[in-house]
């Protein structure tokens, strides 16, 4: 799998790909991200990505000129199966989409930044518009790097232990279980009994019930439909 | 407002706050970010700041001690108002919780990772946790970089514009009308015409209607309630 990321301000991806699980996916050749500076497709001496709305008000709107440049050059080196727009008012990612995704070949991120792109963007080169939650960010960056992580964390080999995801919330429709490590009294607060016992039956029906009494408490809604 | 962010990996957070809005707001006096290296609190050669889980399985779990040194030697030194942990059973995050936590004092931010944090830590320090959204990430390392994001531009002066936060989706319960720049006709997809006509009540009318066509379309449930 390869993700193109387009964004104004490249430096804001720079933590998030050269560390941690992407970096080891990428080492292990199973997944390559590219961050590309839309400012590189912009023309005229001032390299200008944004102008004023149509309309007037505040924030500025990102044009389509160095945006639809970006996109077909990537497009006449490759295929991609996603064009990816990263938008508040886009379809809310959850795991069950991280899932889908994570099996696509190729993919373009486009991450929106001041007042978002102009609509003719999203109706001419979009295919696919995502929302990482019900909240505004400065940018689409961090959403876009939340999406990847999400995806390519998900892809065979990039975990060391390939069980952990399965144990993951929401992978089975509940939260996961508490967890506990050494040691086994901290100031008096004490580890549960039946995760000491070695009786790995019960620790499983343990596991399972807190599950479900977590998710009733926290997250009925995971229980219905 | 100030953020301390404890993590095992500080690397994946440099990109988001050295650069943007967040490192405006820095500059202005406004908000203050620090990451802190959980490693640096853990005692031992190794370094170990995670362990096998009790019980078994996969994944390791983030240990009490070193977590519990860092967090009392921030709280010896100020006062905090919050002690969030990022997890994905925590209360969903939204624009109403980043309008409320932009208003706080100082916070701390404490990033799961690998299986999560010791069940210990949670009963024992954390006054809230915040899940981003419905999917797994590798680290809360991002989530708190989009939590931080959402919540410092709403905080005054740190956009360049007041009122641009105020048009955002989710402030009104409707999400964002689409929007325009030049070229007013792009390979023959023109601009709507009221947004050229200089009729500021028209144009307003304009977007309050795609407003509300947008979300009945795309996200009915905003309206309910």
């Amino acid at each position: 799998m390869r993700i193109d990321i387009i964004t104004v301000v490249p430096g804001l991806l720079e933590g998030p790909f050269a560390h941690s699980i992407l970096k080891r996916a990428e080492d292990k050749g199973l997944a390559m991200v590219r961050v590309h500076n839309l400012r590189d497709y912009a023309s005229g001496k001032q390299k200008q990505v944004d102008d004023y709305a149509f309309g007037g008000g505040a924030g500025m709107v990102m044009s389509i000129e160095p945006i639809a440049k970006c996109i077909e050059a990537l497009k006449s080196e490759r295929d991609y199966e996603e064009v990816i727009y990263m938008t508040p008012d886009g379809q809310t990612f959850d795991q069950k989409m991280a899932n889908a995704l994570s099996l696509k070949g190729n993919m373009i991120i486009l991450c929106g930044h001041y007042k978002g792109v102009d609509e003719r963007v999203r109706q001419k080169f979009i295919t696919k518009e995502i929302s990482i939650g019900d909240y505004v960010l400065s940018g689409g960056e961090l959403a876009a790097a939340v999406v990847t992580d999400a995806i390519i964390r998900l892809i065979p080999g990039v975990l060391n232990d390939e069980t952990s995801a399965l144990t993951d919330s929401f992978q089975d429709g509940l939260l996961a279980p508490p967890v506990y490590t050494r040691p086994a009294d901290y100031e008096g607060m004490a580890v549960p009994e039946v995760l000491l016992s070695g009786h790995q039956a019960q620790i499983e029906q343990w596991r399972f019930e807190a599950s479900v009494r977590r998710t009733k408490e926290r997250r009925p809604d995971l229980l219905e439909g």
